[in-house]
């Protein structure tokens, strides 16, 4: 099993977190984006999608998306769960997941890649090329304050994104909330709740991963 | 549990053909996004983020996102299995329902949201206003053929969209598939394979709800 990893970019380190809850020690091959390997021969024959994370499988069977990856992890080793102990909390979290990702992650990517000077001609990952739409990276920036609100909300009466479990809906807000901060959306100076999260889990030794 | 529909909607439609296909017949609400019923102060009550598909549980509990909502179904009633019978099969499952709902299912979402004069304001589903941007309407749209056309390529070796299993990935291909059609974006001419799938699929007698 080989990890395709990139230590730069926000969605392969949600795997590499969930691998250190997990203590798993992944084989683990750096693709440099900054240089286009993605793009390169060797990796689209690995993952035709051109993007990291991948986990190639001993078959050679090729596994993209976090959900995907982490999901598969979970199964190969399912303790200390990062999932969910009953069907209720295990689908809470992947509801929770989705709706990070999918508000906030993929907010901040419209905000970044539709801004960026780099990213001309790459608003959207993978090998298509898509134009970059300015008003697109202001909505992006609107739609990341919005799920930096509703999180804040969240935590108000939960110790962590879903009740008092750290699940993957955690390693997902956290990647989120740093890529966040890393792209000038702060967490709110009255968003107590998320502050209090954050610093938890920025606290555990996973966020070094 | 109460289930929360709208059968004009493409979402609730994955959620009713996975209740089909499980033989699990759901208590239904029709909420009536037409006249904005999602966004009344009682649905508020049910789903804060004014969407369906939501299923609402005995102990009130409201899961949203097709992807938990039918997690927690497969948990329910686990044969027929409409995930996968090993983790790396339900894996791809997985991966595949992602990638068609993010590049195919949402590309059609910012087609139509961005162009059609009734969402002006509403480009984005929920309770926050957003406005329509022209050229996202257009990047949806080459999104959507994209998307097309690497279902056809994955169709050319595979029965269903994951090898030889009929899955959540299929019912989300397909609801994708009839969007785009409804949307004047139709299966390419030379897209044998998408085709004689699509025709499978649309003859299963869970293709009606």
């Amino acid at each position: 099993m080989k990890f395709y990893d990139c230590t730069t970019a926000p969605s392969p380190r949600r795997v590499r977190i969930f691998a250190a809850e997990k203590g798993l020690d992944l084989e683990t091959v750096q693709i440099d984006l900054g240089s286009g390997e993605q793009f390169g021969e060797e990796f689209r024959k690995v993952n035709p999608d051109c993007v990291v994370p991948a986990l190639q499988l001993d078959d050679g069977t090729c596994l993209s998306e976090v959900m995907a990856i982490c999901q598969y992890l979970e199964e190969l080793q399912p303790e200390p769960t990062l999932w969910g102990r009953t069907p209720e909390e295990r689908a809470l979290v992947t509801m929770w997941h989705t709706k990070i990702e999918q508000q906030g992650l993929i907010g901040m990517m419209e905000k970044f890649r539709n801004s960026a000077k780099g990213f001309k001609g790459r608003a959207l990952q993978g090998p298509d090329s898509y134009e970059q739409i300015p008003e697109l990276a202001e909505r992006g920036r609107k739609r990341v304050q919005a799920c930096l609100k509703k999180l804040d909300q969240q935590l108000s009466n939960n110790e962590f994104v879903v009740g008092d479990l750290y699940s993957i809906a955690d390693i997902t807000a956290q990647v989120f909330v740093d890529f966040a901060i890393r792209g000038n959306v702060p967490i709110p100076d009255d968003a107590h709740n998320l502050r209090r999260w954050h610093e938890a889990v920025s606290s555990r030794s996973s966020a070094k991963a």
